[in-house]
């Protein structure tokens, strides 16, 4: 066993000192504020030195309750767990109606987890469709037909629904507001999983008609990996955030006061959870500059399609700052290229800017949240650069 | 909302500067090594650079995949995976023999995480008794006794079973092989929760006849919560890394790659997976010199029976550095004191010492493990200044 790859100097992350677009990258890059907090924060079980509950989201120092409720607060609903990711706060409420038979309906653009948390709980899956290439929008009217596809075939409507509020695979932004109409109308719960948006955009729960929002803590509040918020409203507390009622049949031991689908306590105690509240003060501002953001992706939009054959997939106007372009032309030098699909990352690569997927060409996803407008132009650059060298046009 | 309780500033850890004895936190301690990784790997998704088959575990750089094949090798079994903890852990393998009516059987003394495991998948709990008051000890034989028990009494006998190798109540270690041979007599399979033993003592799977071997991260291998390790055999890897077989129904998606039971991917991706790498090499070398550790704790332990009613609960001798004192004159100070049971933990950190829990004072718990001998003095005699203080008796 060789131990040497584990030391701190053979430990470097491959993106250090470059421009990372990774699409699930952005939103997770620490404040400065969590950065100073590192140090103190990241051993073991940092949170728990005072755990008078034997719940972290119960803490008083670090002030974890006073932070349920500022989040709360925030996001306009009425009460918050914290998880390991926003998978995990999936499987907790989609476990409150795990029973066979039962249906959740879907969007067809939702994250792999969201479907992996349904089959974790035995629920049958059924998609709303999206309109296909090239914007692979999803009509939120839609659901009302599944709903309705879901009763004819099972006989009875569906259990739960799920929109994913911004896409991972085009970004497009769902119209929340119409599905939660429809989901209210047939008195369906709905959860919004919210892992590219809140965080980043603006997000007023009970505004959009929606019972459950999930959130990406490490995704796009700024914080270290796994942290996921789960919020609901008065309506599923008791439902969702079930406690335990088991009893040792010899000892009679009982722990009344755990969550069950928390694991009893919730798994983020420590940093993860410290470093959500030290930047959620940032977060609170930067939502109020979203449309800066949108300006600056659309220019990135216009700049990349003057590659010729570049062009963006998904939603136009672009609402947010994940974007997925087909790149035919860059596909075609890959065909000939000795390193074949891996050659655009490589010259990504000596240009400074990681994150594009490596050996895709025939498309590929960027994020350019928070970027500067320097940063862009070097992106954008290189790009432009990569094309003419290979003898792709540029539009002027 | 007010946002300067965020403020780095003030979220400071109580406990910094302090020596910790808090029985969580002696085994999570980051080692220098990981301290060095922290600024480049604590945003988000940091280990998600270059990902190209869609899960952490089989990551190459950072080398993931090559740490599973480590790991495997220092835990003497076949294969390994990362979960949110080691309740993660223990759900993940009780969700594959969730099925109404099954049953495990678990010792009494287990972690309040392994009964809400087995609730949140259904499963019947037997336990195995302890021997009580004062040593609380679980005697293997019982386990084939409880096996019987649950044959009788639901018609076969259970599914699964759990030994807890280092209780959190009393700090006890298990007889793990006896327990093993009975086991692999009845061919239930076998789940050691070695929460408490892994990272700090040497645990050979294999040689133990276990089945599956479930650690904690931030609890013993000095890294960043959360993070547990599920280690197993050949022979149920595929029964507990089952991989999906969800497909949309409209789209035809589909995750095979995906294993449910992690939800998909592992929500372990960023800091803590990569402070558990970048402490191995001291782990491997740290358990070499457990016997030193229980040395000092016998030591600790004898020091502090020296305090008038102050008794070490659990077994004798001593064989691990979790400690559990009954103190029936530090109660009967809280009863007259003006802070009550809260007076012992003001006293001690007065003398720089946190982590008896506020409040406790019939019996308190604490871990001694990796104190220098200079720190375990500096405790020992915080103790013995506080009883005299209070006019309780303390041998020369």
């Amino acid at each position: 066993m060789n131990l040497d790859k584990y030391k701190p100097e053979n430990l470097k992350r491959i993106s250090k000192g470059m421009i990372n677009i990774h699409p699930i990258q952005r939103g997770g890059i620490l404040t400065q504020d969590a950065r100073k907090i590192l140090l103190d924060w990241a051993d073991g079980y940092s949170t728990c030195d005072i755990c008078l509950e034997g719940r972290v989201d119960l803490l008083k120092n670090p002030p974890v309750d006073d932070f349920k409720r500022d989040l709360a607060e925030f996001l306009k609903m009425d009460d918050i767990r914290f998880t390991a990711g926003a998978r995990h706060a999936k499987f907790v409420v989609m476990k409150a109606y795990a029973k066979d038979g039962n249906v959740i309906v879907l969007d067809s653009l939702a994250h792999y987890t969201s479907y992996i948390a349904a089959e974790l709980n035995n629920l049958r899956v059924y998609e709303v469709p999206n309109t296909g290439y090239p914007e692979f929008k999803i009509n939120p009217e839609n659901y009302a037909e599944v709903f309705e596809k879901v009763k004819e075939e099972t006989g009875k409507y569906p259990t739960l629904a799920l929109l994913t509020h911004v896409d991972y695979r085009y970004g497009n932004v769902a119209d929340v507001k119409e599905v939660g109409k429809i989901c209210r109308d047939y008195n369906i719960p709905l959860i919004l999983n919210s892992a590219f948006g809140a965080g980043l955009m603006e997000v007023r729960g009970k505004d959009l008609l929606i019972d459950f929002l999930i959130c990406s803590g490490h995704k796009t509040w700024s914080a270290t990996a796994p942290i996921g918020i789960l919020a609901t409203n008065y309506d599923y507390v008791d439902v969702v955030f079930k406690k335990s009622e088991i009893r040792g049949n010899w000892s009679g031991r009982a722990f009344t006061k755990k969550e069950i689908a928390f694991f009893g306590c919730s798994p983020v105690y420590g940093l993860p959870l410290v470093t959500l509240m030290a930047s959620f003060p940032t977060v609170v501002k930067r939502v109020k500059k979203w449309d800066e953001e949108i300006k600056k992706a659309r220019w990135f939009v216009r700049e990349m399609e003057k590659i010729e054959g570049i062009r963006l997939l998904g939603e136009r106007p672009k609402k947010h700052t994940l974007l997925h372009f087909e790149s035919p032309t860059f596909h075609m030098i890959a065909k000939k290229h000795k390193k074949r699909g891996y050659f655009l990352y490589h010259e990504l690569k000596k240009r400074g800017i990681i994150g594009v997927q490596p050996g895709m060409t025939k498309s590929f996803k960027v994020n350019v949240y928070g970027l500067s407008w320097k940063e862009l132009k070097t992106v954008v650059d290189a790009f432009k650069d990569i094309a003419e060298k290979y003898g792709i046009g540029v539009e002027d």
